[in-house]
């Protein structure tokens, strides 16, 4: 069953665009996670053996390299790269296809984990069988993807943000202005038939958040551009609440970085506390009706927390624009 | 755990919201019940004992005060106003934020009760943690709320009217004319996770109707300017069909008063009866493209039972615009 | 309980049209399933005994006589017109309402076969009530359609044909430029409350694929003019992965015919293997801006199964034809 490719078509509609008919960055964020998902659940359950559904640990710094608009198709396909004993490497490219004029264009790539979960105690991680490699080097150089996601995982652990408190009457283009909460309360159809909520679920949320965070900074249409790592501490189980907080931690010129927090809540179950579920930074880019990106408000870090926030914002603002100019890519 | 206040926040997206871009009142009555249930079963759960979720047994009349427009963000807060043995009272209040201009407004200010219904066993009413109220006397008018809502539920009771029927041929104006009836079988998106449907969901479809016959009726872009008090008799479970009926029952020169009939039919369940789980009064308006309100065509009540009803709606407008007048707050 | 008739009224939203705003066959073919399994579960449940629910079996074919817009009022009604022992033949129609002008057509009539499945165990098919009839020809007309289409479903039995293949660099106008595939990971929300898969859901895709194959293929606006009939083989279960793949078959001067196969693939459970749950042949045709139907770019077939195809295609096409003209009824 070595690598397999598949294939998911969609149709993007009004509700996926935001009002100048780009689709969100959270709609494309699901479709790859319910790729990914379904790949490695197919993979996983390949061998006779317990049966599983894959959960998602941890997706890889992505970028978003060109807009999807309304009406146009997009096109997921899936690969398997790398299997580990306990997990599965998913390589994920969108396309968007303009079905009228039949161009297409790149629109993302992402590197997905997951694991298998037992169908019946979900808190059972199983064993993954092996992929077959074409060639002897890709083992290696997943083995070695593999061993910097999960001591970065480790260093990361929770990144256990404090909490996003209101403030009363903030002064523009200070963080308390523009910081936002979400509440949602999980449903029948944000879960898997097994009970806990899709990664790209939560993604799509965690990106509605961004996104509101970026509209009221700049108050002009804007788009996500990149999302950092995003590591799944815990599943989040039915019957939760969860809050999505997003707060705007640095601003360039022309971007936006906002740190979004997930905490789950399992309201009807006191036995369990309140836990933070994921967390990423998300880099959004304010455009002009034309499409071109515009200059964004700077950033007015007041506490020393957040002041603390906008350095290590600019440190990863750096480091990503060295290692894009280092690889000669052209900048989002 | 005294006063809590969570905020929801949510952008309209284009399937919310009529031709016009306004956003339905149904799509804002399922947010707020969203609210109120989290906050509510939040609470129910806030101390050992038994596990519950709300369920929602009554909405006060409500206004819409101003409309809300695709691409807002909705802003969603709620907090626990009253307590009794069983049930819970939330106050939740809708401000609409235009992101882009930063805008805010008060569209709307929401009182449910709720009652705390046992996991094991939903046919079971649990106790319901006190709150600590910090001035005395918000617990002596909250009782007050209490007992004016208990004795106006016995007085309602059902409101047992009669089914809405289909008529051949009817003449513009009339009744018959502009009613119309809605089936929808519940799916699993519909329900809470304990299979009973949520209250918002069985509010937006109401609202749904109420909007169809209020169209047929004039023609023109109408929405909803407020809606009468909701109790909820009964729950509607999964796998029931649920008929949602409209009729107009009276027309002022600016408003039309629709009354709306909600009866479960449990398909599977032989043993069980169609019964009627709900019903309210809704009131729309018709607008001009400018957004001004317009004339709307005055209806024409034929039998014996229509003019009954018209009188009775006529005595509801009158009382309220009596109310309104009194308290010097300005017309919807 | 002899003919019962039922009404779903519908407003269409923007996520249910295309860009041209014409609302899709396939969520009209949805809305017709979703009143067919109401009237036949109610009908199947009304006398004691086992409890059910009805799938969907087959669909015979139905045109699509006239387009529904963006705010239209879809009007469903739906009417039992035959029982054998173990299934019922409803009928459907359904008319769109423009609530503004009042002006009503009438959009579909189809016809749908279900079968009552057991509540306990979903592979047991239970006894249909017979219905009454109020002209003795209505029993024998319909043992004769009974007859008739269980007599073409043996016929066409399982229409196993292969599975879409991509192909790498495809021509303009031949089969592998347009041929598509969707993948759909099944949700609680696709499925019944007693887990499968609605037909109504799988319809859907059906012509969503349908449509991407026809504007691949012809790069104009699109519309759906008509489904040949669709036998559903075997139920669709929770936890499934459906592969939905389209290929243009045939073109005429202003038309074309698209096979769509749907596959089900049982992820989590490898001791069922993946089967075809499902095809169907869907006819399209190409609108200008003014809804004007445009000559199509004529089909390549490039292989000899493709050319086989195509002579197929042309038969039915012609026996159609022929078969309108005869009844005198205007082209679609």
């Amino acid at each position: 069953s070595a690598f397999q490719v598949r294939a998911i078509l969609l149709i993007m509609r009004p509700d996926d665009a935001n009002v100048a008919g780009n689709v969100h960055g959270g709609t494309i964020l699901k479709m790859i996670e319910e790729a990914g998902a379904i790949i490695s659940t197919r993979h996983c359950n390949s061998q006779n053996g317990e049966r599983c559904v894959a959960a998602l640990a941890r997706v890889e710094r992505t970028d978003f390299l060109s807009p999807m608009c309304i009406g146009e198709v997009a096109h997921v396909s899936a690969e398997i790269t790398y299997t580990s004993k306990h997990s599965v490497e998913v390589q994920v490219n969108v396309m968007s296809e303009n079905i009228l004029t039949g161009a297409k264009k790149l629109t993302n790539k992402a590197t997905l984990w997951y694991v298998p979960l037992s169908l019946k105690n979900v808190d059972k991680v199983l064993e993954v069988p092996p992929v077959v490699y074409s060639r002897q080097e890709q083992e290696e150089e997943g083995r070695k993807r593999y061993e910097a996601q999960k001591l970065e995982r480790m260093e990361t652990k929770w990144r256990n943000g404090d909490i996003v408190q209101p403030v009363l009457n903030p002064e523009p283009n200070t963080v308390s202005y523009s910081q936002s909460s979400l509440i949602h309360l999980v449903g029948p159809s944000d879960c898997t038939l097994h009970g806990f909520v899709h990664g790209g679920v939560t993604m799509k949320l965690m990106d509605e958040v961004a996104g509101i965070v970026a509209a009221r900074h700049c108050k002009t249409n804007i788009v996500t551009a990149s999302v950092d790592a995003i590591n799944f501490h815990d599943k989040i189980r039915k019957g939760c609440v969860i809050t999505i907080s997003g707060r705007m931690t640095f601003t360039s010129n022309k971007s936006m970085e906002i740190e979004v927090l997930v905490d789950a809540d399992p309201v009807v179950d006191s036995s369990q506390k309140r836990y933070r579920a994921a967390s990423a930074f998300f880099t959004y880019v304010s455009l002009s009706q034309e499409g071109r990106s515009l200059p964004v408000p700077q950033l007015v870090p007041e506490t020393e927390d957040e002041k603390k926030r906008f350095e290590e914002g600019k440190g990863r603002y750096l480091q990503m624009k060295a290692k894009r100019q280092g690889h000669a890519e052209p900048q989002p």
